[in-house]
């Protein structure tokens, strides 16, 4: 395919930590591109690596259907070619006007020819079809349905999928239930946060690379929210005073659980795996696997600062923290 | 504040394994008092250290209240005072009558002069103003209300959180369902379990201090349940052929999850959280994240012994085991 | 006791993965005999050891009885026997007619006299009676009732636990629920697998040996489906296009956590513990601690192959994965 036109293409595809809302009655037929290409991104101050992306960024962009949506997918693998995606003007995807905005990873184009693939959890299919590797160059389109409900990751699965994830091939699908959740009516505020682990090393020149022993010994270089170890302090998710905040929480890994909590709240509905049918109340943390989700719920108590936060206090000493700025009723 | 009264006050807070039964009826308003202060203790056979401290032990005192209770809390900062805890006639709560009775930790007051805060998992607040931190000599005091069932963590919150929590300040506050948990008439014995990992190394002279590698590579030196290796062991939990003892269990971390298991039993019934919305029945394991806790419930079948267990067996091998005792019906 | 017959007797017993039918209306009371004993056996392509054993394979054998079922058990510890359970017409079992046919492990008998013991989570008991280690040459024998439904992991429960299981000796027992799940008419296949570490390194000669130091590091060599690093891709399990697919999944650790995943679907079912009340939906991952068990169900939903995998994926490099292989409509 000679395709070079907007990586990103799709109505509904965000930069995190957003969500757009699904403006349509009953179901819909979704077109939806993610090239996989090589950036140069910073994920920690003075922290900058090639990274290995969907759309430019890690994670890649928010994808948001409803339970009962068909979606056609098509991806290139332009591994092997400079992609731009901070020009403004790019059309396609909210998510390459976010960038084009606020461009916080400073990505800059970059080349590693490899090897990729896509695997959407939210999509049930034999993976040696529709998942299959293609090389730099190629694309790969295929038709998945999203038959059920939740927060789904999807990632590159191409081996080593450690090494493909860790050098940040994943990204979230959100299926919105057909028949809602029971509180959609009150809340005020829907965020997508992601956690997940960068396993580095000082490379050669100034670059950060892989550390392998790292990744398998389950010793991440840094442990983080939207795949920047600020990013959710230095741009808080905001609220107000009373006002119902949802987060579609995604634990990405790709090795390590996550205790999430919210430092001053309590969730007072969770529902694993983002079902609605898995619902829990009154929980202080949540614990989750790699590739494990939760979409939770908290009403902000009062004006101030709240932080999100593995628990896990070793990974949160890693960045695994992020704000909420709450503002007044 | 020139307070140097009894280090902790409040009709319901106790010493850990004991929960004081609530003996009233609608809400009450607690005042509680809970100083933290640093002590030097036994936490295993020949292992004594300074701990940072919430009332002198290490997890703190448990407190107890029931859903809709208000409690106005107080916390001095006595880290630069030597504060003796051990002595017999120490009024402000069954908690300092306990452990003048029962000093396992073998408690001396100790000087580490250091800000510290305090962070109760059971409220709802903005932690930029009740979860402040405070310097030595210094008192704060704020309300919060007990708005959700469970049973939480309390914790120090001042960075390192690693290293204070890991230092000794976390404990377990208790939310009693206002309508109770279905089961309420027939539990016989109720306890408080809490799992915590210690990070030390041998230091100068005699005295163990904290290893700063093994916590940021979560490579505990003990793993331990209510803070001593050998504890539930020296002084098991005791009940009798055919009760139902009802466990509240929270695994304070830092760092690690709890794959917690009773060696001989099944749980009948599991709240996760705490909470009686999060039921699970039929469980032979429940798995906890860091600051995550479930109240448990199992049916003695035998007089013998019963062995409390993270069974995550590594972290066993490092303490995380205790005993319950069952004598005849 | 002189018994050298067949190390293991039971009508419902079988090699993993399969899971015999009970075809009896009401309860049963089973005779069930499990032996102990030492065998060289391959866990994955070029690494052999000397497992301790329960019935000769790592994990050992599938016992499947129904909730109310009354089970009288016998175990000989014959670690100081040479025991032979290839050859064929052993009778007594499915199991020994499985493994006479399939020897994937390529097992040989062998000798290390060490004392070892029964825990059987799915019965409730005073451990230092039924649950008690016996010398080489003794034999156990006590009755458990199969109280609660659900997929429980059997083990050796003498010090070190961590060393006795990571070196062989566990299993699983499958109780079905008296009143069924409520999709039993609807499974098409029924399976059972379980994820286990091995902590080896090099011995003197050919032979792995245990690495201490990886075991209390939670550093395994390999973590395995079903005891062996290829035999699920070697041997799949199989199903066909728009198949439910029933897997009794259990995380027998002894250490690590499990995020059991399927690549290609989704759990359209899962009972935690495999206990019918709790129930969740539309799961991508199951997060499991050690000794915890989920029992999942998925349809297939097209021809072709599909992956189990922990998504740790640090652990799927280890060795946690295989394969279904799902055939036309
Ligand atoms: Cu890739
Ligand atoms: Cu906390
Ligand atoms: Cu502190
Ligand atoms: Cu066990
Ligand atoms: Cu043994
Ligand atoms: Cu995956
Ligand atoms: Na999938
Ligand atoms: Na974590
Ligand atoms: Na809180
Ligand atoms: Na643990
Ligand atoms: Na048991
Ligand atoms: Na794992
Ligand atoms: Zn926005
Ligand atoms: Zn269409
Ligand atoms: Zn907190
Ligand atoms: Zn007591
Ligand atoms: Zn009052
Ligand atoms: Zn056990
Ligand atoms: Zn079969
Ligand atoms: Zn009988
Ligand atoms: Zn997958």
């Amino acid at each position: 395919e000679d395709y070079d036109g907007p990586p990103v293409v799709g109505e509904y595809v965000t930069m995190l930590p957003h969500l757009k809302p699904l403006d349509y009655e009953g179901n819909k037929h979704h077109e939806i591109r993610l090239d996989t290409f090589t950036q140069e991104i910073e994920v920690a101050d003075g922290v900058r690596f090639r990274a290995w992306t969907f759309g430019g960024m890690v994670p890649g962009p928010v994808i948001h259907v409803k339970e009962g949506d068909k979606i056609t997918f098509t991806m290139k693998n332009r591994s092997d070619e400079m992609v731009t995606i901070t020009k403004p003007g790019l059309e396609g995807s909210d998510y390459l006007k976010q960038i084009s905005e606020n461009d916080y990873m400073g990505a800059e184009p970059s080349i590693m020819p490899m090897p990729h693939s896509m695997d959407f959890h939210s999509g049930t299919v034999a993976k040696d079809d529709k998942w299959r590797t293609i090389a730099p160059g190629e694309t790969i389109s295929f038709d998945w349905y999203a038959n059920y409900a939740g927060t789904y990751i999807y990632h590159c699965g191409t081996p080593s999928v450690l090494m493909h994830t860790a050098m940040g091939q994943h990204g979230v699908v959100v299926v919105s239930p057909k028949d809602g959740y029971e509180t959609d009516d009150r809340v005020d505020e829907e965020y997508v946060v992601v956690q997940s682990e960068y396993y580095l090393k000082k490379g050669a020149g100034d670059l950060y690379q892989y550390d392998f022993e790292g990744a398998q010994t389950k010793q991440p270089s840094h442990v983080v929210f939207n795949g920047h170890q600020t990013i959710l302090h230095d741009q808080p998710l905001t609220a107000n005073e009373g006002e119902r905040v949802r987060i579609h929480f995604s634990n990405n890994g790709p090795s390590l659980t996550s205790s999430f909590h919210v430092i001053g709240a309590i969730f007072d509905r969770v529902w694993l795996e983002g079902h609605p049918y898995n619902e829990m109340r009154g929980m202080q943390t949540v614990l989750l696997g790699a590739s494990g989700s939760a979409t939770v719920e908290f009403i902000v108590p009062e004006e101030g600062k709240y932080t999100l936060i593995d628990h896990e206090f070793a990974d949160a000493e890693k960045g695994a923290t992020g704000t909420l700025k709450a503002g007044p009723r």
